[in-house]
């Protein structure tokens, strides 16, 4: 795990909260991504090393909708980048950690993902990103 | 806001989630700490230029517990480093922002931190935190 890369935070309307968190962070939203595969609309804004990603469900039936019904706006999960996102999945299952998808796929921001099941992580939901080269 | 200084994340039982996140984060902890104010005990790891800080309630009482038994164990603050909290609060409060303790208070870490309140923050828990010099 080299750095937190982002942390995804779930919110009902990105026309909404984006101006919120440019007031909040001081810095303007750099990127808007679709990423239909998870049916979410994002935002990236950049905090340090360290982006903060608004998503906005874009179909009533995605995990972020899923999430905002049962508990609200609020943070969702933290991306750490890996060097080696295929090492770093191993490494993880055999430390006991379960994977939510058994292959890294396509995320947003140009990134190879990877996400944890939150059972066995205290209730985080951790995402491994790796930049997709060339 | 500088940077994400670290992520807050409410357990249990320290005892258990320690060894935890040291194989998830595969780095050790490397510093607790008790904060008898916030009725807290905490463990840190390093990730990059950001921090993971696990939050164990010492009362029965205490924000965390408090948190735990609402929500479960999980994610439950982003602390932003900033280079002066006073004005930074001035900032937020002009901008709408409502704050949870009105001057900054003395956290884990050496530093001084000042709370949002979630309501206008999309549901998230933020911290306005600054090392104290000297």
């Amino acid at each position: 795990m080299l750095k937190v890369e982002h942390i995804g935070i779930a919110v009902r309307e990105l026309s909404k909260s984006v101006p919120l968190f440019e007031k909040l962070l001081n810095t303007p939203c750099y990127k808007t991504e679709q990423v239909e595969s998870e049916q979410v609309s994002t935002a990236f804004f950049k905090t340090g090393d360290t982006k903060i990603e608004l998503l906005e469900s874009s179909s009533a039936e995605g995990v972020i909708a899923r999430f905002i019904d049962k508990k609200g706006e609020g943070i969702h999960h933290i991306a750490f980048e890996v060097t080696d996102i295929e090492a770093e999945m191993k490494r993880l299952v055999n430390e006991g950690f379960v994977l939510l998808n058994e292959q890294p796929k396509r995320g947003a921001d140009n990134k190879l993902v990877c996400f944890l099941h939150p059972k066995n992580t205290n209730g985080v939901l951790v995402e491994l990103c790796m930049e997709i080269k060339g």
